[in-house]
């Protein structure tokens, strides 16, 4: 059976997240009927390296597929584009794999872009992308926590309760902070991340930036292991997976 | 009556255009309904700068109105977007200006951007804001094109058959292509604009990307006065109003 890696880019909203549900299309469930399709047999399954929650977007999302024959990439692409009709997934490109290729377990890194609409007018062309921040925001302050939180550490504090993660020692390798016009841009990227790690973090991070909280407090928030020690969780429309790594790269 | 200039955002889907009219709800129809909600009495006229087609978004579209009685501008900012209720519409600014400011016959300059997401998948994220074009686009090209269109020109092969203007001849300012990462950006400036002459230029300017014309095409296209001389007309979901420039800026 010959493996494909697809690189994926899809709008969170109206999708109950990455995974399967019960409640809801998810975008595994809408590739995997495109996927169907294309294979013309039993429904193949896709297997994605980031299981984003409902209402994350994706713009470099990956995943595997077994085929029950041979295809060309180029041809996968297309024949998947077009099976996924009118849903807001499009599948930018696909490479034959390696059998001991695997999306979630081969990955090397993961990478998220949050993104904050930093202004008092409410978002009208970036709705559904953005989580909107009234209060201007002090990026020394909200980098001056990040630095805290760069490296590895226990992130009990920023994680959701429901992670299934064995441990919750991470090692986050990027917390960096832009503004770009009206929005302050949270870029992270780690080896993996704790359930909605990035969320709580961005939601800590909105509190430095008000002033609300100062960059002293991150370390103790930290020490304490205790998830209502961090802020509140940041809306799920204002994050985007922006890329999954491997060496080599599949795409390349 | 105290004369207020607005600054405006809006996703162009969903509207008719700026304009009033009887086939469905204007962005000048919905901002008028929220403004007569702040005025408490007469429904007042809001006067836009420019006239965007269905479908253009904006990004800093001003416009004018005059109410019954003197406001802070910060409080007619958050009652006109209170009252605008769920509309892809927020007016970002409001500014105090005298009688004589005129949205329309003040603007000194307008400036739109032009989105073409340039790549063989089908767009998930940026669907609606952008024009799918497949093939690899010669920005050099193209660049090469835009020489021949930038000053002072009778632009008839690229107005409208609708264009109400009474010359075609225009002074294009500012005609810039750049790539940031799959997409191509057309920035256009210009004191004003003929019916659909950006969309025309965009629509020929992708021939030349695609090498179907060649940048030494463009001044006989000019010359020939003539619409069926040049390019198709752009999707108007690709274009964004970006700015409106007065001397002085209402909002600095």
């Amino acid at each position: 059976m010959p493996r494909y890696a697809l690189l994926i880019e899809y709008d969170g909203a109206g999708f109950v997240g990455w995974q399967r549900q019960e409640t809801g299309p998810s975008v595994q469930q809408v590739l995997e009927e495109a996927a169907a399709r294309v294979a013309r047999g039993a429904m193949p399954e896709v297997v994605g390296a980031g299981r984003t929650d409902a209402g994350v977007h994706a713009e470099g999302q990956v995943a595997h597929l077994d085929l029950d024959r041979a295809l060309d990439p180029g041809r996968l692409v297309e024949a998947l584009n077009f099976h996924l009709g009118a849903a807001r997934i499009a599948v930018r490109a696909a490479a034959c794999v390696p059998q001991s290729f695997h999306a979630r377990f081969s990955a090397k890194a993961r990478a998220y872009r949050y993104a904050i609409l930093n202004r008092r007018a409410r978002p009208a062309l970036a709705m559904g992308r953005v989580w909107h921040v009234k209060h201007t925001l002090n990026l020394d302050a909200m980098r001056a926590a990040a630095r805290h939180l760069i490296g590895r550490h226990d992130f009990t504090s920023f994680r959701a309760a429901a992670c299934q993660a064995a441990s919750a020692v991470k090692t986050l390798d990027r917390l960096e902070i832009l503004r770009e016009g009206e929005t302050v841009l949270v870029f992270a990227e780690a080896r993996s991340f704790l359930h909605h790690q990035v969320r709580n973090i961005v939601g800590t991070l909105k509190l430095v930036g008000e002033g609300r909280l100062s960059p002293q407090d991150i370390p103790p928030i930290l020490a304490a292991r205790d998830r209502s020690a961090a802020g509140p969780t940041a809306p799920a429309e204002g994050l985007t997976l922006t890329a999954i790594r491997y060496d080599p790269d599949p795409f390349a």
